[in-house]
């Protein structure tokens, strides 16, 4: 792991580092918060398309909330870099900037396009040895981020005490973002597609413990036609849901910096 | 005026606009935060070397703060744009991007980069007609926009009620990023020089009524060769100045962001 900047902030650090990760065979590059005593627990935050290690740690102005509770972030790249695979470069919603955090099954891309198993398998181990956190981990994100969020707390909930999710792509295998991403990286198999949506993990009986926290903004361009948080309502049974409609917001990190602090303090209930 | 971008932050609205400037004879951006109510006050952000309208209002997580004291903040471009005057482009210490807050008088520029009338005047003017301010602005800025702050502060007392910086270029007569732009823009008279020099206009006598807060890092990289703020402090003779070292801090917006609400509770407290 190594150290490539280092800010110092509201009496922690923030900083960029890269590694070499098993899971992608690349170099990945990730940020983090630290909080100026040892982390009480660490929050995943999972971004969006296009967006890189950058976007979350540089916008959202989670530091202050973070240092406040003690606790730690780690914002993961949106996918591997430095590759040159068919069509990887051809468009923001595939490929590099769009790993959609499913481990891939497609020629080429299932050597390095498996960002299911760099979050939750070699970055989570990564930070719980480092900061000696056992499951004080929580996951969040936006937009491909918040579906990612939703897809791995359901599937691990013994790995994260909570889940929260800004804006999410809350049913992919009925969002055109998420039937383009799914065909790339898994292939014609619908069967496996499910494994990685929320709405399909949900309806199959998948449930975290605790209750899920939601904000979605009323102005969100990508709302009806990309994200559909109304079939997640519709499927999630007896899963506990805090969704919040969040009135004349939009899709940006203004938004999620406005309500940034309400997740991290959601967090904090759990993790501490 | 034109709002190019909207988005709901804070329960305001943070928002991009241009206009035609009188000033400049060009387009300029800038952008504001307008609280949910109307604003008590406004203060104006000057920003530094290479940055545009967009960075303090995406980076310096200011919204929340604005938003709790119910101020608004402004923050123009740092230069005009669109131009093509001799070496404009050449450099990111001189032309597009590092306007400097001065009103120039060489050749071809003194048509255009005319920031401080820009500042001061036009864009002073358009805010209080707009908004029914009165006197109540404040000033402020980091780095080149520090020093813009200082000047416009301390030459223009009557116009703004407070007075803060972050890391500002306090004597730009003797620092390399500042006599190159003096020379480029003011020629060789360097008693023109003293009118936008801090430390020079304290040195003359000049003063604010009221504390100046100064916040600068101790690790910041310009510290020693372009910053001096020493050299402020020994002329500042009866002006009062809260100067505070930051430890640990550099020169980013990382020490903006962890700084700010104090710098913008400061501001309010003159302001309401």
């Amino acid at each position: 792991m190594k150290v490539l900047k280092s800010y110092r902030s509201f009496g922690g650090h923030t900083e960029f580092l890269e590694h070499h990760s098993w899971a992608t065979q690349t170099t990945m590059k990730f940020s983090w918060f630290l909080p100026s005593t040892p982390p009480k627990g660490c929050l995943i935050w999972l971004s969006g398309l296009t967006c890189t290690d950058e976007n979350f740690i540089m916008k959202a102005g989670a530091q202050r909330y973070l240092e406040e509770h003690q606790l730690m972030v780690v914002c993961p790249d949106t996918s591997p870099r430095g590759l040159h695979l068919p069509h990887e470069h051809d468009a923001d919603d595939f490929g590099s900037g769009a790993g959609f955090y499913v481990d891939a099954v497609t020629e080429g891309y299932r050597d390095h396009y498996r960002m299911y198993s760099y979050v939750s398998s070699e970055l989570y181990g990564l930070i719980q040895n480092k900061f000696e956190l056992g499951d004080r981990f929580a996951i969040s994100g936006h937009s491909m981020g918040g579906h990612g969020a939703l897809v791995l707390g359901l599937k691990e909930p013994a790995k994260f005490r909570s889940v929260s999710a800004f804006s999410p792509i809350a049913h992919p295998t009925d969002s055109p973002w998420g039937e383009k991403a799914f065909a790339g990286y898994l292939g014609d198999d619908k069967t496996l597609w499910a494994a990685y949506d929320a709405t399909a993990l949900l309806a199959l009986g998948k449930r975290h413990p605790k209750e899920i926290l939601i904000d979605q903004g009323t102005k969100d361009i990508f709302l009806t036609k990309q994200l559909k948080p109304e079939h997640l309502l519709a499927a999630k049974g007896t899963q506990a849901v805090d969704f919040r409609f969040q009135d004349g917001y939009d899709h940006s990190y203004y938004f999620i910096a406005s309500f940034i602090e309400e997740h991290i303090a959601f967090h904090a209930q759990h993790l501490s």
